[in-house]
Order: structure tokens, then C-alpha cells, then sequence
């Protein structure tokens, strides 16, 4: 269960503080060429340590590939990419060795596998998330060649909200922010929290552009449907949105259906899903994520043999994890478009014939 | 893709207007007693035609099952269940035959497959939810079985939200109301739509109690994910939230981490998932419909030929979906939580001895 | 697990005395035009009593189709075909409803289960193959398409082997013989098994003529792999050979290779796949039947409670299965290449480039 | 289409001559103790170079483990396994560079994906059997748990049978084989191949021993069908047996059924397996594997722009794979047989109580 993916499908593995995180990632198309600095700047969007907004540990994240390309192009083989640890320090964690931190999946993890990784959460580590980044540099080189584009960028940071939503703002926004006047008051509040050792929530908001008609499979296999699995299966995601969400509860019929001209649909209440398939409009998912659980507080907690202490983390960890989260929704989103695209292929006969004659 | 489950799986077939629509559930337990009765309860909960509130139309969503029990108890091998149509009247739909309704899969799906199949949105219509609650009625014959109850409810109408929830309040509304005191109003707001032709959103909630700790599988088979992907999955869903939801992007970690005790959490922001899995408190999911996008208002809409037209539906339809997408959302919990217990039952190597010695 | 394929993919249910059986086929492409005679006659291959080499069981194996199809064509959504039982003798089973049945499932599924479906075996009876056959009958509407064909035929009785292999001789011989010189001295071996009240064995030949170059995927996925899988998955087959099989033990690398010219291959001993890829010659499988397990002599045997009887089975059973059998495999051939039809497609970039531009 | 199984599930990567080959094995349960010197011992039976009926290529083969494992037991989490290439002689490969090696996947390979990968096969290469050993190794730590073993042999060399069967020959047999007075003239028959520049088939024999009742899942995941697809899964396999296998084609019902009685079957004709459930006797499986294709004899072929020439490999190569291929036919049976397990476990009530109770 850590592959995700039906045709255009990847795998990960690796801990917090392993020796290595990667992925390998199938179904690829022979004949991508494949960037290797371009994969390398998207880890590099992610990579913790960039800004006073975020953890200050530091990792390279460097991304090798072991298999799958050859002279720099795709052969339909299985892509294997590797992370190699830097700035494991594992001992970080002695003092939460036996303890359950509030927040986290330690106390679950547990009592599901019966073991104790008690190394920076291990496995349930955010740090996972850096594979799925380097496997949807992938699926964005493919969606490249189609002019299919994914955006992300923080929509709020506890509850402040952007106004003039502007993908362009987050790519030169340290929190990516994607409004350039709200901007200030968001960092405002992830300094707050990390200055009174709390943290704070945030929402991200990712975009899919120039996405063809038709991708998303019914009846389980929707396009919403996976966005949101995708998304929920995040570090920290506590609720997802389409379009409209939750707002849309709150308007009726009339004011919420798109009606359709022949240039094209007046509105994109729908977010550019209908039925669980892509309409052609902008897709627009927004995806929660709750407050770092890490804080430096002082917060009831257990030990593994029951026993009742307070814990007062240590170390370093992110204020607000929904900017770099924003990455990962992105790097998500294009590895569900990159599925939805090769499984729609075989949607009707003429396309089987258009391949086979 | 009209398949949904890894190990507790189901399949479902049929269309609004077709001769039958039905499912194969795979993977049910050998030794589990089937209560037809139980299941055509279940049914019933769903089916069209029960109050003003809902449209109309009325099926009698009589199951019958064809295979996989024998002699009142399960056998370990596929039970497929068929629900016959009864109350086809596809002549409502001639005068959309070659129009694309606002708001519905009429557009996507003639541009996916090529083919109209202008009976009531064939395949894409919320009548092959009928399918989804006979499969979760096996499932929760399965959940009984193991003291796991699922249960679901109206939180609100329209913004019109519940104060105090009740799950048992909801068994006794028409609308499943979750608060009996503000059903009223609810049912208000239903009634004002219908009046002026129109329609209105609405949210459901639902509860899983009694959950084993451990369910849900890293990285890409969580717990939420899956659920996510499940309600996603039903027509009109818009968003879905596990337990605080969007409203833990407003709070800080302190407040929203759920502290822990020798005797259980000390809250349950979390919504009973932590990293995906269960911790064994309650597990809450909040699933947002848009309104029905089937009104008698007039919109602009285009034909198959992309001529402009003007279009006001007829028929019968319900002005909210919430109520009875409730039902399908607890079947769909159940069927996820069916999945999941029997998942997590080869976690560890002490689990498996225990079943082979 | 009662599915099978990826993209193009059947789950079938039903015991062989339950009300029904029947499958649900899934990713079938939108756009093919179903012909329900073509079906109907494909299920008659199959069915039983149709001459004294076979069981003089009499089904009617009328398939009707639930879903999927409007207007006589494919809509992309899944098909679900049912098949009503109509000769259901269950009574001829009382006389074993305790014990096991040697060469049978009925050991295995009791202990495996704990539930001894009594009644021609529940859901092991070879009866289950009819849905395997209706949904084949769909992957071969697919592939006439395309101008792929698939064919079958008996290779050996007893060890009778055909010498001259004709597949249009199996279209007129009662057992499917492949030489018109050989069928009598196999028809023979059948009723003296028949006469003796015992069973034989055989095998039977698929071919797949005009395959397009490259179906199957690497590395688990293989073109042989699958056959090999839904070969064995079907009852009383004990052994699969594709092309040479087991005689290519006994030859060497330069006997072996098949060598290429401008014009094509020089030889097939590779039966039609080089590295679990089609290669575009005659693709062709062998299957071995074991000799049908019903028969009437006496045997030793045990009881549910483990007491030890003589049985001697009563009923209408099959002298041999490898003739029917070779209809099954037929089928299961024909899905096996639709589903790597499909598979195939998004192998390399310019083929997604075409479907999307 | 890199992964093979449901419950026990690896994906593998790499080709011939790139940076490395591996795999991520998933669904492992926690708590089984990592032995990392019997994965190596495993790995070190496959590697090429041990005596003089294998190739001279020499390979390390080292195993390098980089998650899922903690403090030497498995977490539950993906293990991922890594061999790094170190005798890439790719330049061996210039000559063949743009022509198509009879009895090679040259040809399909480069017609499916548009690439040539000429460093000695690529990702068709059985260089990439060694990843699957390393799985298998993981598997066979599970099975040990349980007392299930699983043992391989050499059963024929083109043609050349066993007599005595016995699998304590074949770990002191440099090739392998199951009978020490056949050997010798086994160990002939590859020399002689070699020494005229050509090569041999052989046959496998893999056996699982002490397996439980019931395992495998209906209908299309048997146990058998299961092992047929991983054994044609291997390179140069051509054939797969169950028990009696084509054998059984030539007996009577009488001979073949395995009769019973109260300690248990009187014969084993079935191979262990009745209806793709295992009876709990000894599991065998013959496997067939085809003379290696590499020769250094002169062969007819094309180049990639279809002109034709001779070629005469140079190189290092095996003039037997059986040998080394039994090695990995024992490697999937293992990973079979775990898969199995693992999902055998939810298949009754009674037992899925058993661990939520």
C-alpha cells in the first residue's frame, strides 16, 4: 500500500532517518526527455531550510536516478529514484523515544505494526513527501509535452486569506502566497507561532491548466475522486475541496451550475470537474492542512507502557507545513493527471484504432 | 474503474433507465449471516419517493441476490446483488435527448466516450447509488459482526447547520436531520427551493464508533484517503472534511492537537485519524453536495451540435441531494471501514501465527 | 479475486446451482457494436449436451445483457451479462453432501472456508466458465475490430495426438478435433472412458493470428505470464506450454532461435512472444486437462467428520472436459489480448501525443 | 507493470548495465527478524560465475537494504533493496548495437517502446531475476516463521531426467540437480553445448512443503494460476506444470484423483492443488526453461532499418539457464506462497474475529 496510481503509478519507500527515501515509477511513456535539473528544482521547492518560514534543518535532497532512462530519454522501463539522507539527526529523538507526540501517527503506528520508530516519526515522517515530489517532476515532464499545466500556491494561512489569486505571486513568495498584498499578514502569523513556540494552520490551492475534456474514470476512479485521495494522503491534510466545496452548500441550483455557451462555459463554480470528469475548465482543489502537530509547548501526552508525562518537543520543525504541503498537492495533482490521461486512451474504439492501424 | 475495495471489494453495473442495476461484492468473509431483511432496510433508507422533501419518482429498489450465500450465510465466494428498474420513464427525458444539462455529466461524458445516452445521465445518474448501500449493507453485516456501528446525518441545509448532533435524532427525521431542533428550519429551506423550482446544497456527517486502532494502511491507503475517495466518489460531492476539517487551518497546534491521557484522547480534533489511521476514537467525515443541478428554472445551455438553446427541465427531481446522499455515504464508510479491518489483519507477523497455528 | 485483467476487466459470480451466473465486464471502449447472436453463439460452443462425448446436462446458457450497451453499441460503462440457471438437479448432490469428492474442490473449499456448498461443487463447478465465455464473446467483438482472431481446438485425447493441425476442422468436429484423420481414434478414447464409466484427458490448442507487434508489458505483466495465469485458472488445467513449451527443453539455442529475415521470422518455436511480447507471429498456447475428476467407479474418500466411505458419484458429468475446455480458453485468450490491446496503448510518447492533439 | 502480487507485493527496477537493480517489497508484516546474511546467501546462489557451467561474467550481487527495516525486524513499511551494477562491460555490446539477437526481447522491445536498449538486453535482461531473488529472500524469512519451505532443482538438461528426486542433491550440485547418479551426464550436456558454442534447455523443479490448507483465492487467483504467471514471468520459461502436469493428459479420472483417507491423500497427482486451493501435500511445479538464446554460432537477422545480416554473439553468457533459473523459480514460488498467506487470513469470520477480539 505505497504505491498510488493505476497506469501511471509510483511506489515509495524510506524513512525520516534512514538511510534513503525514493520511488520507483511506472507506466512512464518511452520518449520523455528527461530533465534531470528540472527534476532537481522542483525537490528543491520542497526542501526544508530555505527561509525563516520553515524548519531550519537543512537537507540536500538531492535526486539520483538509478533506472529507466537511457540517453536521457524515458524507455517504458520502471524509473527508480533515490534520496540518500544527509542530516539524520537521530538523536534528536531520544527524548521522545518512548512517548506518543500529540498530533502525530507515533501512537497509532504503534498499535498498528506493534514497533517503535521512534526516529522522527520514521515512516509517517513528512519527509516521505520528497520521493513524491521527484515522481511528479515525472508525470509534469510528460504533462509538458501536452501543455497540461499544474500551479500551487497558499490560498490561507489561518484563515487570512488571498484576494487576488495570482499563481505567478507564489512562485516569488518565500510562503508561497498567492497574493502578493496578503502575503505580509500570512508570514505575520507563521512568525507569531513560531515565536511563541506554537504553529498554525494553512490552505493550499492547486490549479490545472489546459487539462484536455474527458480525463477521470467513472464510476470509482473519478477525477475528483482521486485528487482527493491524493491529496488527503498528505502529511497534515484535513479536508479537500473542488471548485466551489463547501461554499457551494450554500447556494442553490441556479447560482451554482455552470451554464454553457458555445465558447464555453460561464462560470467554473464545478471547479472543472463534472460527473467525475474533467469539462475542459481551470481544475481547482483546495486542500487543508491542520496546524503543525510539532510545537514546543508543554502538552499531555503517554508513554508506549501507559504511563502519563509532558512532552515539550525539540528540534526543528516547520511553523506551518501548508507551504511546502502546497508543493506536494502540486507534485499530486500532476501524477493524477499523468494517470487520468494514459487511462482515458482506451475510452473509445476509434482511439484503439487510431494506435493500431 | 466501476470498482472500488482491495481486499472487501465491490463492482457495480447499470444505468438510471437501463434493465437493472446491481453489484458484485468480493472478498465477504466466509460464516456471515444474511439478513435480507437488514438489507432491503437499507434500501428503503435511500430510495426516492418517501416525503415531499425528495423527488417524487418512486422505486421500489427491490434486491435480490444472486450468488455468494448459501443457505442464509455467506460462503466466501462473489455475492452479486441485482435491482431490478421498475419506473422507467425514459420519455421524460426526450426533450433533452441532445441537449447537455448545466450542472451534470451530460457534457463530460459525451466528450469522453462519444455517445449520449440521454436517459436520465444513464451511467453518470446518482441512481447507481442504489448499487453502493446493497454493498454496504454487506458490509455492515460484517461491522456488526465485530460491534462497529456507521451511522449519518444531515449537519446542515443550505448553511443552515445543526447545533446539537444527535445521530439518533437524524433516524427519526425525514431529512435525517442530526438536530431536531433545527430540522425546521432545514426542512424550511428544502421546501423554499422546491417551491421556486430551484434547488439547495447541503452537508452530511458521519460517525464511525467503536473502530479497532489500526485501521488504514500507509502511505497511499489511508484511512482519510480512502474515505475521501469514497465520498468523492458520490455524485454531487463537492468536499469532505475529517474532523475539524478546514476549520483546523484557523487553529494552532496547541489547540488542535488532541492531547492524550492513560485513559484515551483528551479531544478529537482529529477526527480519529492520526497519519492515517485510526487511534479508536470516533471517526467523523463531513461530505458537502451542491445543489441538485437538475432545476425547472431556465439556463443556457448548447446541444450535441453546439447550437445555443435555452433549457428547462421537467421531471421529478429532489431540490436537495444531501438528505438521501447521506445513505450512500454511510454505505461507502462502511464499505471503507470493511476494507480496512480485513487489510490491516496481516500487519504483524504475531496476527498472521495466530491465524496459521 | 473473483476479477480478472487490468484495463480490460471481468469479475464474475455465481454457483453452479445458485439462481444464477453471470460477470460484469469493465473498460470495454465505447463505440463497438454488439451483436447478441454472435454472443449466444460463442455460449453454445460451451454449453453442455450438445452430443454423447459430452455431459447430456442440458443448459440453455441464455445470456441477457443488463448494462453497458444502448442502442446496440458500447457506452464505455461496465457490461453486466447474466445467465439464469435452468437444470438445476441439486438433488442429484444429496447422495455427497458430506463428503469430499476425490480430484474435486470440495476438500479444499471446505477447509479453506469452512462451508461445504454441496451442490455441483457451488462456486468450483466448471459451470462458473459460461460468464467467462460471455465476456470473452465481448473481447472478441473488440477484436474483430482490429482483425485479430483467436481459435481453438483439441490437440490431444489420452495421448492421441493431431498430426495435421487445422483450426477449421475443430469449427465442424463434435470435440473440436484439429485433424479431420485423428478426431475418430480420439472420439474412441472419449466413449470408452464414457463406456467405463471413467474420464480421460487432453489438450487443447489456442492460436491468435494477425496480433499486432508488442503486446504485453514488462516485467510482470507479460504477454505469456497472463495467458499462463488465466490458462491454469481454469478448471481441471494442470500444465501450460506457450509455442515449443517443454519440447524446447530438449533442443538447442541454434534449433531454438527463431531467426529473422527482412520478411519475417524464419520459424515460430517461440510461439508468437520474445520477452513476454508479441513479436507478430501466430501467438500459441497449450493447455492440458486433467481427465474429468467425476467419475463413476469407486472411490476411497472421507466425510466432513473424517470417516472414511466409499463413493461412487451418480449424476451427468463430462466423459472429458478438453473440448469445452478449449472454448474457455479460447476466451480467456481473447481477453487476455484485449486487455494487453489496451495496456499497450500509452507505451510510448507519440501515442499519447496522437490520442491528444 | 513492474509488480507482482496483491498482499506481499514487490516492484522492481534496473536494467543490465545501468547504475543499479532493486526492488521495494510491500506488505511485509512487522516484527519478522532480518537475517541479512541468508538474503545475501540466496543472492549468492543466483550470481553468475560460481563454476563452469554458468557464464564468467562475475557480479557481487550485493544486497544493500535501505528501509523498512529497524533495529534488524521489519517496521511494516516498504523494504527497498538495492544492487548496484559493478562488471558493466557495455562496450561487449557495440557489435550487436543495432541488430535485433535472434531468441532475444530486441526485437518486441524495440517495436513496443521505439528504443533500443542495447547494453546487453536492458530491463529484458535476466539480470533483473536478481532483484526478485532478493524479494524471494524476504518471503522465505516470512515462510521460515511459519515452517514452510520452499526448495528448488534441476529435473532434466535437454532432456536428460532425474530418477530419484531428491533436494538435498541439489544444494551440493553445482548445477543444481536433483539426482547425483544423473548429474554427471547433465553436467556433460551443458559442456558439450558449450564447447560447440551453442546452449541447452532444462527443466526446474520447485517444491513447497508443510504449506496449509488453503491457500489460494478463487477463481482467479489460485494458487496455481498464481504460479504459472510468476514462473512464465521468468526469462526463457516456455512452460509451467502442476503436479502430473501434461502427464495427467494421458490418465484416466481413476488414476489421476487423488483418493482419501482419514490420514490423508494416498498419491499427489494433483502437485498439492485442487481447484487453486492447496490440499495441504507437497506443492510442485515444473518449470521450462528454453536453450539460452545467446549463441556464439552465426544467426540470420535484421538491423533496426531492416537490413539483414549475420551475427555471432561474443561475450559471456550461460550455455544452461535452468540452473540459475531454478534459483528464481524457488524465489517466485516463495513470493507466491506469502502473497497467499497474507490474504488467506480474511477469508473466514471465525478468523478475522480471531485478531479484532
Amino acid at each position: 500500500m505505497n504505491s498510488f496510481g493505476h497506469r501511471f503509478r509510483f511506489t515509495t519507500f524510506g524513512e525520516s532517518h534512514g538511510k534513503a527515501l525514493g520511488c520507483i515509477v511506472d507506466g512512464v511513456p518511452a520518449g520523455i526527455k528527461i530533465d534531470e535539473d528540472f527534476i532537481q528544482s522542483e525537490m528543491d521547492k520542497r526542501k526544508p531550510g530555505k527561509s525563516k518560514f520553515e524548519t531550519a534543518r537543512k537537507e540536500g535532497d538531492k535526486v539520483e536516478i538509478l533506472s529507466g532512462v537511457f540517453e536521457g530519454v524515458t524507455t517504458g522501463t520502471s524509473i527508480a529514484m533515490v534520496i540518500f539522507n544527509e542530516n539524520q539527526k537521530s538523536r534528536d529523538y531520544d527524548n521522545v523515544k518512548d512517548l506518543f507526540r500529540p498530533g502525530h501517527a507515533d501512537f497509532t503506528y504503534f498499535h498498528k505494526y506493534g514497533i517503535r520508530d521512534y526516529r522522527g516519526g520514521g515512516r509517517s515522517s513528512a519527509r516521505e513527501t520528497s520521493a513524491r515530489v521527484a515522481a511528479g517532476a515525472i508525470a509534469k515532464l510528460l504533462l509538458k509535452e501536452l501543455n497540461i499545466s499544474v500551479q500551487s500556491g497558499i490560498f490561507s494561512i489561518n484563515g487570512i486569506e488571498c484576494e487576488d489569486i495570482n499563481f505567478n505571486d507564489s512562485c516569488t513568495s518565500e510562503i508561497f502566497s498567492l497574493d502578493k498584498n496578503i502575503e505580509a499578514k500570512q508570514k505575520e502569523a507563521i512568525l507569531l507561532a513560531k515565536n511563541s513556540h506554537n504553529s498554525v494552520g494553512g490552505t493550499a490551492l492547486v490549479k490545472i491548466s489546459n487539462s484536455p475534456i474527458g480525463l477521470g474514470e467513472p464510476i470509482y476512479y473519478k477525477l475528483d475522486s482521486l485528487l482527493a485521495d491524493a491529496m488527503m494522503s498528505i502529511n497534515a491534510v484535513k479536508g479537500v475541496e473542488i471548485g466551489d466545496g463547501s461554499e457551494s452548500t450554500k447556494s442553490t441550483g441556479l447560482e451554482n451550475n455552470d451554464q454553457i455557451r458555445k465558447d464555453g462555459f460561464r462560470s467554473n463554480h464545478s471547479g472543472g470537474i463534472l460527473g467525475g470528469i474533467s469539462n475542459g475548465e481551470d481544475i481547482l482543489v483546495k486542500v487543508h492542512f491542520k496546524p503543525t502537530p510539532s510545537i514546543f509547548l508543554e502538552q499531555d501526552t503517554i508513554e508506549k507502557d501507559g504511563s502519563e508525562v509532558i512532552c515539550a518537543l525539540k528540534g526543528r520543525h516547520d511553523p506551518c507545513v501548508a507551504p511546502r504541503g502546497s508543493i506536494v498537492a502540486e507534485a499530486m495533482a500532476a501524477l493524477v493527471v499523468a494517470d487520468m490521461l494514459l487511462l482515458n486512451m482506451s475510452t473509445r474504439l476509434e482511439n484503439v484504432k487510431k494506435i493500431y492501424s
